[in-house]
Formats: structure tokens, sequence, C-alpha cells
């Protein structure tokens, strides 16, 4: 990735050599500052027959149940920034088995990878970011309290396929956009 | 997202309220500068038997095969960024099959979503960012002359799966990273 330019930048609005879009551009430096969607990385994490929720301590949807998830960081593969976010989150060792889906949010330009794992230990813990934490049993969970509509689906989409190995990740269902 | 400022930023190096890592942060006004990995999406898009390829017309590895693929741009679905990529680089109209593997660059901070497509048409042509566009039989393949490794994993990860519907996507090969 380009570093940031160190002076102070002035942006123009125009189209980059190569490019087919208009970006902001360092009328300075020439530094190009792409806008780029953002990868959110989070898991349904399940210790034997109970998922992993946390309810948000933080805004947006303060008070709201999720599942651990979060933006991915630089230099980070998605399986590890998933594990990551499920110990700051819940405080959770988690081991991922496989990716479950893949949600494209264009409104606010997002790409969600969610993926299916284990706890390694029942231990886990509010993280700053959460109220609390608890293990659900399916019959249990809060849905009318859930934080965002694709953690109802990745919640549905795991419960489908929890006791297959094989099959496609889901993508957004076909109300959901 | 944020909108970017409209005034001069000056940044400084600090850690956000609520957040855990250093960031760019403008002190004038708040502007947190979050540098996030890129989603690069493309796909293995097939005519019978035959496999889409262009000859890359820019750097970087200008002069190699590669994918069509690239940057997913704002407030765009995955496949419908693959698509767009299709049709960009090769003139190609393509239906969007399934997803085929995700693979993680974290070095260059780069998750790729790979498709599996087929051409609605034989109709192809070079979009500007190809000297060349062909469809090649699996024998033909310029190996060496591939521009990136992740164009060799998808290639391999489509043969071994291409007579198949439901697995897995595949992450990157053990041997990849």
């Amino acid at each position: 990735m380009p570093k940031m330019h160190e002076h102070e930048p002035k942006f123009i609005r125009t189209i980059p050599s190569g490019d087919s879009m208009e970006r902001d551009v360092c009328a300075t430096c020439g530094f190009v500052d792409y806008k780029n969607p953002k990868i959110v990385v989070g898991s349904v994490v399940t210790w034997g027959e109970k998922i992993l929720l946390c309810k948000r301590a933080i805004e947006p949807r303060k008070g709201y149940w999720t599942l651990p998830a979060g933006y991915l960081e630089l230099n980070e593969t998605a399986e590890d920034g998933a594990a990551r976010e499920a110990q700051e989150e819940a405080l959770a060792d988690i081991e991922i088995e496989r990716l479950l889906a893949v949600y494209s949010i264009p409104r606010i330009s997002q790409v969600q990878l969610m993926f299916r794992a284990r706890l390694k230990s029942a231990e886990i813990g509010a993280g700053p970011e959460s109220e609390e934490v608890g293990l659900y049993d399916w019959a249990d969970i809060p849905w009318p309290d859930l934080a965002f509509p694709s953690v109802g689906w990745a919640l549905r989409h795991y419960r489908e396929t929890k006791d297959r190995k094989d099959f496609p990740p889901f993508s957004n269902p076909v109300d959901g956009l």
C-alpha cells in the first residue's frame, strides 16, 4: 500500500492516470486516496451445542447482542483476524473450522467473512467492547435483540449446516439485501 | 464510512478513544485515517473446457498472464465486483457460479475472493488493462508466465473441484504463505 504523504495534502477530485473513476488525489505529491470497502471478520463460535454471543458495550447498537467480529487489520489473514476479535471481545481462545459465509453489505461498503469456530475451553469473559458474554442454547438466543441483520443470517446459516463439513459458503440470504 | 475532512489535515500518531492500536488522527477535526486491508475480487472464467486468461498491459507484472481480478469498489457486492473486472479487463460477460477460494496475502494486506464463473458468450477482447486475452485449454496454460502466485493457486483449485458443486472454498495452499 502507498505510504501516506508526510506533508499536508491538498486533495483535488480527478481521475488518476490508468484509472476509470474519480478519486481524491493530492495536488502536491500525486498520492491517490483510494477509498476501499472494508473487510469484517467474525465467527459463530460453539462450545458443544452452545453458541457464544457478546452484548455490545459500544455504539453502534450498544446493548444488543452480536457475534465476535470486527475489522480485519493490516498484515493479518482473515482467519487470524477472526480469532483476534474473539479474543478481544470475549476473551475466547478459538479454533477456526471453516468459512461459513461471505456477506456483501454494499450500502456501507463492507464484505463480511464469517467463520465457523470452536472454543478451545469454556473460559470466556467480557472484553472492553462487551458488556457481557454468554454461551447460548439455540432456543435461548435473544433474536429480537440481535445487533445487526447479518448476525441473524450467520446464526441461521450455521444452524443449517452445523452437521456438515462440505458445503459452499453462504452469501446474503435472498431476502437480505 | 467517515467523510474525509475538507480542511488540510494535520495527522498525529495516537490511539483513538475506544481503539487499541495507533492510527493517524487529524489534530484539527479528529478524523481517524484507518488503513485497511484491501479486497480483491476475481474469477476463474470458463467457456466449455477453456479458461479465460488476460495478459497484463500494466505494472505490476506487465506482460504476464492473470485471471480477471481487481479491487472491489465502494458500494459493490463481491460478485458484482468480480463481474465488473471481467468486463473491464476482458470485455467478458460472465455469470458467477460460486465462491472458489478466499486467499489472505497478509504481507500486502489483501484478501482475495476468487469465484468460479462461466462466460455467457465466447465474445471476449482486451480491455485497457490487458495486452491480449485468450481462452486456454488446461494443457496450454502458460504456467511460467503467470503474473502472481494466487493465479496459479486459483487455477489448481478450480481444476480440483471443477466437477463438484458442494465444497468448502479453498484458502491459501499450505505451501503458499
